[in-house]
């Protein structure tokens, strides 16, 4: 599969879980939609630019284990969280509960906080991630997760805290922004309600790609967008000025796509044809396995694992925790290896499946040893900038 | 500055008030976007990918009388006006109206009627376009119009609207979609407080750019987004768990930008460098003045005209009535005049003052006299798909 992407010479890129990297094909395309639907048939193309949200959303579906139908691109992924929350917040009258994690992303945090102001006498209750469960109670309306933790790549479990929340009579928005395209998801098997994602980590959809919904085919007629806009509308070209959602999952959509950007996305998941997510998650867990092992034998007494040892329970990428951290990451790049920082001390590093070889994370870990043990970080200032430039 | 568009052979496109044509400079520019920043220097190009939803907002400022840092790019336009009718409400506590009109572009009432809903107790209450200072009281938070109407191009007067909207203690937000880039305006000179436009019309930006967000200087540290999301907080990589608004209207952010929308926006911008909009404004005046005057005299029995007669009353559009309008339509597109259909029976010609010449309105009136005087739309149906492919 590495050969279908643009990988720049003599890098090794450990921050796809942050910006995928360009798929080969996805020039070309643009030229397209750019010169040939927008230059010259113009207003003519809006018949397929329409339908994309819906064609494209198709492509996705299947790499969360999702059917036709119940995903649409739309939006961001903070404007998509709203749009959930505040559907499941309606789905459930007599609940007014929100609860996630503190260590939620944090727009994920600030759409709940920004719904819960706007409803009103909704609250946002955080648990810890290992009581999840146990928090449910019978105020809970939605539960709302990231499957995977941004920073440590720590993984819920989606089966059994989909049912915990079921149970409880809350309905459950899955966050998948570091899950689609790295970590198997079966939202139909699991019976997941709701879900997000982003399109330009994994998927590599490109720079601000728009994100994704899923609502599950039997909520789809129940729940309602609280952002309506025109083309969500049943009839968009009656102009109608009331509103009447649209069958399916084209309600959460509000206005027309940005055309550019689902372009990229939908050639980007033309990759994706014919691979398995068991075999991406397999290469991922090889991928992340060598590295902590690597770096633990190498570089243990130095840093610190910050994400879970037990490869089932972690997503594919890695952490480790130095108080140097962000000079470490500076001075990998300064390397060539581009992995991130988050601050405090955490050390990130991506392991993108279809284009990461083995090789890279020997390269990566060779880095790492000369940079920590030779304590170089500490006379460098670098940052990707100059490296790239 | 038609030479810097790209405009089909023999194409006379009288619907860039829908879809703007393609600005040359955007094909390379977007490659070099694609290839160079996102393939090649990837996550290192973050930096100036956040800066530019205000920088490329400064060259919208430009041209609605707004200063710098006033205009921010993001989302659509559905999106940025439940932010501006959600941060208007707040804004003005004891008052639960929005005020607006029926004919208003449907997004616009379901966004209204969205964010009423999501707060309760919040009236969206409509006006007849004539009547509309007469119906501002003192239980009206935020007045909400469109300055040019989508399907007469009739065109309301924001100094004496604002001041009307002040003078009841109101706030005002536009909608500028179908003037900016076509008609003089002066958010500044006339104390508006709130403005959404549109960039994918007469600013050229592409099929579904993102479109923009004004707010008065003096109210930006005031006003409150109610969808908040991590571009929008004060410091976006401290990750923090409570959202802290930026300073400035660069709160009114929610996500990452849709890089490629943004970029070919921005370069679509550069076009109108050194371009005064008392010469656009100019240009569209004698272009739909000359339009009129040409379809009365020689139609006036068989087309009916929707738009003002008086130029000083109307947008860059002109619009007839015909019980047929959907068929004349179709058959004007088969001979290569574009314009476009609203139901019942309006006929839609916009004119796009940069890249229109007085020969394009000649050879429109010609060819919507042979249709429309010979009936040949009667047997006809084509559309321009059929024309383009």
């Amino acid at each position: 599969m590495r050969g279908r992407f643009h990988l720049p010479d003599g890098l090794v890129y450990l921050d796809g879980n942050s910006l995928g990297v360009l798929p080969k094909d996805v020039p070309a395309r643009l030229a397209e939609v750019i010169e040939l639907e927008w230059g010259t048939a113009l207003v003519g193309s809006w018949d397929s630019w329409m339908s994309a949200p819906v064609r494209v959303g198709d492509k996705i579906a299947r790499l969360i284990g999702a059917g036709e139908g119940e995903v649409v691109v739309v939006d961001t992924t903070t404007i998509a969280l709203v749009k959930l929350l505040g559907a499941a917040l309606w789905a459930r009258p007599g609940r007014n509960v929100i609860l996630t994690t503190a260590e939620n992303f944090p727009t994920d945090l600030y759409a709940a906080e920004g719904i819960a102001r706007l409803l009103g006498e909704v609250e946002v209750r955080y648990a810890e991630a290992d009581t999840v469960a146990e928090s449910l109670d019978e105020t809970v309306a939605v539960l709302m997760l990231t499957q995977v933790d941004f920073r440590t790549g720590a993984m819920f479990d989606i089966a059994s805290l989909t049912k915990a929340a079921h149970e409880a009579g809350a309905l459950i928005v899955w966050d998948l922004c570091h899950s689609v395209g790295a970590v198997v998801v079966e939202c139909e098997r699991d019976g997941v309600d709701l879900a997000v994602g982003c399109c330009y980590k994994y998927l590599n959809g490109g720079p601000g790609a728009p994100a994704f919904v899923y609502v599950r085919r039997e909520l789809q007629d129940v729940v309602e967008n609280p952002l309506p806009g025109w083309l969500g509308h049943e009839a968009p070209f009656d102009f109608t000025t009331t509103y009447r959602p649209a069958p399916g999952v084209g309600r959460f959509l509000s206005s027309s796509p940005c055309v550019l950007g689902i372009s990229a996305l939908d050639v980007a998941l033309d990759v994706w044809e014919g691979v398995t997510m068991e075999a991406v998650r397999a290469k991922s867990e090889a991928l992340t396995e060598l590295f902590i092992e690597a770096v633990l034998e190498r570089l243990g007494d130095e840093l610190e694992l910050a994400s879970p040892r037990n490869r089932a329970e972690r997503g594919s990428q890695v952490s480790f925790r130095h108080a140097q951290g962000y000079r470490i990451v500076q001075a990998l790049i300064a390397r060539g290896v581009v992995g991130d920082f988050r601050a405090p001390d955490l050390c990130r590093f991506g392991f993108a499946p279809l284009y990461l070889r083995f090789t890279d994370v020997f390269d990566a870990v060779e880095a790492l040893a000369e940079v920590v043990s030779s304590h170089q970080y500490e006379a460098e200032r670098y940052s990707i900038r100059r490296l790239v430039t």
